[in-house]
């Protein structure tokens, strides 16, 4: 079966619209999703002054976020707390939960958590309201994600976002093609597909 | 008729692709399009670093403007010059048009000579090229982009995109809605036609 790598951050505006949509459209095209976390700051930073100082722009992507998702039925009630998840922890445990193979459904929740609860990634409220459903342990799973390893994935991660040519979340990944912005997510899947125009040979 | 206005700049790699593709668009939804240039690098800077710095931006931006104009039929035969209109010539030679009705033909014609015949936007070559089968004197139209009229008139075009929250190129606005990026296009004629999904009311 096809594999698309989807590389995303808790924390950023965009991804949740692609959170929302990947798992319905994966299904459809038959093709299975990779979640891959990263730390899109790091990659940010070698790139752009931080976003949250870009105030036009900051507006738009609130406004265009509310735009899509009413285009594509995704739940919207308002702007999240932004810019959250200040010590990385809650993508630390995406790294512990990507590990563990639980990373969809983590990610699923967190996200709806933040966008539609009011809560801030990272909290001990967002650990305590999304973990103990998926059957982990608060405590445990946060000792993981404060150690060696959960540290080094992140890097690791990020790094093979960088060299995917990723510069912003999300991205897609397929057949080493890169896909950035929610925006590309059925370009992506068309790729997949091999159906993409650009791969289909013209008629002779 | 409904009026969108269309906010580019002589220079903007992705403004290529809703140059080639917006006068279809606009004829089969029947809406009138207002061509206005703007000096994109103004409201740029203060928002960003400059794209030219960000490598895997640009990197990405070449091969995701040829996927997308291979996605809408639209010829592309490999990056152009870019950056390219360093004093702003071709921007202001747009401001005469703009002024004399004929911007549209002279925005089609000076793309299509930057992108397909490997022209500098701006130079002699771009004008000998373009004017004359507008029928426009090329050394009168630039004494003319040379004048106040034409520097004042881009300033006022700028402050005008600033207004409505445009930080970027191309973007569109329609009953003051703003929209940004070809991968917006179709959304802004959505918009225009009153059925964009956020402007329908949900069935009671």
């Amino acid at each position: 079966m096809k594999q698309l790598d989807f590389f995303y951050f808790f924390g950023s505006g965009y991804s949740y619209l692609s959170v929302m949509r990947i798992g319905n459209v994966a299904r459809e095209a038959g093709v299975t999703v990779r979640w891959r976390p990263f730390n899109v700051r790091t990659v940010m930073g070698e790139n752009n002054i931080a976003l949250r100082t870009q105030h036009a722009k900051v507006r738009y992507m609130w406004r265009d976020i509310q735009r899509r998702a009413a285009r594509h039925g995704v739940p919207f009630t308002g702007p999240p707390r932004w810019p959250t998840d200040p010590d990385l922890l809650a993508n630390r445990v995406g790294m512990v939960a990507a590990e563990g193979g639980w990373c969809e459904d983590y990610t699923l929740a967190s996200f709806r958590a933040w966008y539609l609860d009011g809560v801030e990634l990272g909290s001990r409220q967002h650990l305590d309201a999304v973990l103990p459903p998926l059957g982990r342990d608060v405590d445990a799973t946060i000792a993981l994600a404060d150690g060696p390893a959960a540290h080094e994935r992140l890097v690791q991660e990020t790094d093979a976002a960088r060299d995917h040519g990723i510069f912003g979340a999300p991205a897609f990944v397929v057949d080493n093609e890169t896909f950035w912005g929610d925006d590309r997510l059925e370009e992506a899947f068309a790729w997949a597909a091999g159906d993409h125009s650009l791969q289909v040979q013209p008629q002779t």
